[in-house]
């Protein structure tokens, strides 16, 4: 491994720039060509014979070793959100009301530096590795149940897949066997009320006011219909009901997620939302349009790939801490894969010792430590090296 | 009269032509750059004498007869909503998101023929008229205080004016000395919360929830803070929190608007609106922004021009009842006129007889019965031919 | 009117003292046994004619004067509320729980004054004088009706009753022609939800929570659906869901009051009420019961008795100033009275001059000037002996 | 074991007989001298050594077998709740509002049956039982620590209890190594607005509206301030604010409980409440007293104990199924007894194979399988005669 982490650290300057080069290019999930392109024409130079467009813009790479081995997947997505960066760093987003608010740019990087320090040890790789660069994570149906559906897993004995981590920190490395990430659902709601002048009230059936009540009349679905033992979550993200000043609202638009990590929990929410929105709109004698969409599905990783992954995990240089992390209510389409074949998604540190303060994924001002993309490299490659090793031993022993 | 009425009856298919034309190239407040050179043409064309971008988009036109005798003034406003029309009238906005939500195409094309009318008349006329066509009447600071600004009422002995209403029956008038429409306020709020990943909602402070929870409570400031007896509206018109569906939001905004017809109730809820923001925002421990913007002053009748039009609205043809209106809560910058000089506003109802179920104004729907146009026009012409006697006699007098 | 007034002056430390004395003992709606006996007591040692348990526990006097005339009533209530005072007056009440915080023991007790004044008047008085001592007037459906069956209104020609009002200067008399006062109706509101452990919210439907929406939703009638030209108040006062501190509510119950000046609202009001509470019950799949009982109806003074008593009031020694005074939300079964009869309620002022915070009625910590008991002991006086000369030349012209 | 279990099927009917004496004489905690007395009287007529007022109401008795061992202690709580049964049952109870809607009457039956079983088997007892009979469970401080103080656990070297579960089907044990229930706290909070005349809203501050808010504020602390993946429960449990129909409240009163297992967020919660009053009591200018008293700790059973009787629970004739149960949000405060001395906590289900509509613990409509009560007793039996052989080998071994 030592040869792969030198080759690492001294790509480390350019894993940098890679990622700082994606961030102020950021592309919208299912938008992102430019993206796609620069990540095969990287591979291309390298040599690695590449798929484009796989599933949609998803992009495969392949880096077959002189030495007959398994095939093992890496996993890296790429899309990124539609907020607006708030951030003061140099490589701020260019891309108006886009942003790279997640740490896919950071995936990115690590993966292309792990593969251009991987080809050049051709001689001495087990098997085939697959570089998966997945397109559009963020948003349901999302890349990695196309990309499959195209192929991408053909052949592939395991995956293994990681995400940074903003609020983790630097140093650490977060594994977890069984359930490891939420069902995130969509659900979309539309007030039919009756608008009019915001003089005479009386003669409307304010949107707004009826939206006032049903995110307040939501909060009990958590806080009273749910076994406290159990986990789920519902935000409404959005709401919109855009008039001018002096116009009561006609109608107003809800958006929002479930989390739940079983499927009763999950079903009895989607029917829970309907029976409070229908009771809030009764209470002002308005309609509503109800629509509730199904995401990806829990993410379960495989226990003895897990084990596996954590315990070479230490051996890494720059993890400091490795240990079982809790589940997280935030999905990954990284589940469609783990339903395939094995594999396990893990975490990886990306909190700056000095960022007491770090915000939250998805934040305007989102950021991470740089330096978590090299351990994000360096764990991910231990990972597909060794994994010939095992997998040739259990070959051998069956 | 008959001599007026005879001709604006032979005028009354151009009147509904114009009004049709307006009502197809609606233009938004203080953009009605269009509408204002369509108005000056047709008073060019009338050989009036017209004064162009008075105060804004204002025009004045005038009309001086050939004996002598006071000065009119007739108002109609001309500008529209930012409404998306939903009505299926084959004269439906062209304007995407813009809409005569009011009817001020109405006021207008009344003006017109009525000028037209009086143009054919002007030996008989004794005095001037004076065609007042105000921009911006919806959206404050409105086109009046800038167009008497620029001279609009200089010479000027008495206003007139007249707002169609789609939900008074056609063949009303409704006149009323003394406060006559409300002050119409308006106030922004930002709710200042921490956004992030919807799945964690306990690294956030939700803006959306504590939206839903201002907009709750500030349903008391009406129902429980102001005298019974006295009337008051607070109405949020516009809430804007927009995010994909798993961001939780950072901010939201919220416009809305006010109506009172005495100051120490406007100042008290200006006071209590933010009392209650204060209060939602430390629930959650978030910040906001609040702007209170003051709109028109309450619109008071003159007492004895009041008691002048409604003497002679009865004769006016097609009228079949006239009354004393109650007060409405909806704001009008006729106010200013009324600061300045002597004079009345009045309703002339426009709902159709066999439309029992009319839209409010303001409404995507809004419509209506273009009757009421021919019978604006001739109340307007009435009084403007009679103030001349009255003003003789009153002169003489004196 | 002089004789009658320094009679009353000599006799004000007696009223005060009757005041105080009925203010340490009050009694329930409909349990006044002892203030009943009380004043018919104090009538019989005039030597009037006394009627006892008129309608419950009404008492009527009557003082033939030795002169024909016309018959007057002069009404004052004595019932008191279910508040526990909060004063530190040292005739505070001694009935644990019950106050008279409505000033009921003052019109008592200036009705008596009065009587003891023109007992010693009866040669000089034309026609008879009854004092009418209506108890339950606080408790629908009130005392008067009781009363007005069994005949307390017969052979009477006109009625005038008075209010002391807290909030109103000391000095003042507030009249009012038309609409008085509002018709005070009652609702009644159980939630059936489903009670259970207070760790377990997930196996009930939380009573306390829905009520808590319901609250809420409810201030929507006022704030929203009621015409913002019109009055009515929805005010919910009590609510009860007792139970210990672990144990989650299985019902929850709600009382409140309804008041309004017109019918149509009045019902329109019913029925929203309803509207809300089966929306809000609906979002928790809970049941209900509702009950709406009507209350007295509108107080709608007679248009020449109020201005009759209006002209005369300002030659009331301590009346400062006679106004016509805004209508008011708080119920009155003197209602009743004037659906029967011609007469006119009116209201005197008891705020105390150096107490400029004064409580409202129905406040723990009410309180009156006395000297307001003097005032409206010569008002009342004042009407009735006067009413006799506007009688009889009313008599003899027709 | 099997002499003990026909002892106990012989005795089933007599348990049945006490549990129905029990829960037609309920009595609330604290206040519990009947039911104290009549358990004393139980186990004198045994010939057992019994203490009275134990800490309280407590009872101790203690069964010395005729063979050395080791002291083991079984404890039943005895006390009822202030709530109305609402069940059909011939033993409904006799004590107005006072129920035994939590088992407790079974818990103190199963014990004095066991009891009058082992008695006859002290031949082969090795060691002590002392049954312990803890008065108020259900109130905090609870009756346990009193207990304690007063010496119940002196020279007692391990502990066991059960509770009987209406909603676990009859045939399965319940246990739980480390946290089984939640630390339960007490909250009070009372809103001071101002009161008045329910037609003058505007005069007042409107204690029961400020208490809807707050009812619908406190949902967010667990909807939207606690990570998912933890556990709390925040019930209102008690609302009053007592007032007649048209008297707006000058307070309002309510008490709940929070439920937690971790300190931290048993802190933050009681912070953020406070901070959710203030907030919601700033909306209306109201002041606010809240008071919150920590309840029992958390339940930790411990690990060898607890493994030792889930070991033995399937040999218990009646039987189904033992498994690990998930933790529970109520409290108990057999938690001080684990914080001294070892010992297990355990659930007998209760749960009508037929009724698969079972109502929950402190429902008025509450009820349990009564053989139950058999299983409990020989679950708890087996325990105490089997450690005797476990501590005696441990014994031998050390």
């Amino acid at each position: 491994m030592d040869q792969l982490f030198t080759k690492l650290d001294k790509l480390y300057d350019e894993i940098v720039d890679i990622r700082r080069h994606l961030h102020e290019y950021p592309e919208l999930s299912f938008e992102e060509v430019e993206t796609a392109e620069y990540i095969a024409l990287f591979h291309e130079k390298l040599g690695h014979e590449v798929r484009r467009n796989v599933g949609g813009n998803g992009v495969l790479a392949y880096l077959k070793g002189d030495k007959p081995g398994p095939t093992v997947a890496l996993r890296a997505d790429f899309d990124a959100l539609p907020i607006q960066e708030q951030t003061d760093v140099p490589f701020k987003s260019k891309n108006d009301g886009v942003m790279h608010a997640c740490g896919h740019d950071g995936h990115t990087a690590s993966l292309l530096g792990l593969a251009k320090a991987l080809n050049s040890m051709q001689s001495e790789i087990e098997g085939t590795i697959v570089f998966l660069h997945q397109h559009a994570e963020e948003l349901p149906p999302g890349g990695a149940i196309a990309m499959i559906e195209d192929g991408c897993l053909d052949g592939v004995d395991v995956i293994f897949g990681t995400h940074l981590q903003a609020q983790m920190p630097l140093g650490e490395i977060g594994y977890r066997s069984g359930p490891l990430q939420a069902a995130p659902d969509r659900f979309d709601i539309k007030i039919l009320g009756r608008g009019g002048h915001a003089a005479s009230p009386h003669d409307t059936k304010d949107s707004i006011v009826i939206g006032g009540q049903l995110i307040n009349n939501l909060q009990q679905i958590v806080s009273r219909r749910i076994n406290p033992l159990e986990s789920a979550v519902v935000s409404i993200c959005n709401f919109e009901a855009k008039n001018p000043y002096n116009v009561i609202a006609d109608t107003a638009e809800m958006t929002g997620t479930v989390r739940t990590f079983k499927e009763d929990i999950r079903s009895f929410i989607e029917e829970e939302i309907e029976r409070v929105i229908a009771g809030t709109c009764l209470v002002s004698g308005a309609d509503y349009e109800y629509t509730y969409t199904r995401g990806y599905p829990t993410t379960v990783n495989h226990e003895e790939e897990t084990n596996f992954l954590a315990a070479l995990a230490s051996s890494v240089p720059g993890v400091e801490e490795v240990r079982e992390t809790p589940p997280v209510m935030g999905g990954e389409d990284f589940s469609y894969y783990l339903q395939h074949i094995k594999g396990t998604f893990f975490f990886t540190g990306a909190q700056s010792p000095d960022n007491t303060e770090a915000y939250p994924h998805h934040h305007p001002k989102f950021d991470i430590d740089e330096r978590s993309l090299l351990i994000a490299a360096k764990a991910l490659g231990t990972a597909a090296l060794n994994y010939a090793k095992k997998y040739q031993s259990a070959t051998n022993a069956s």
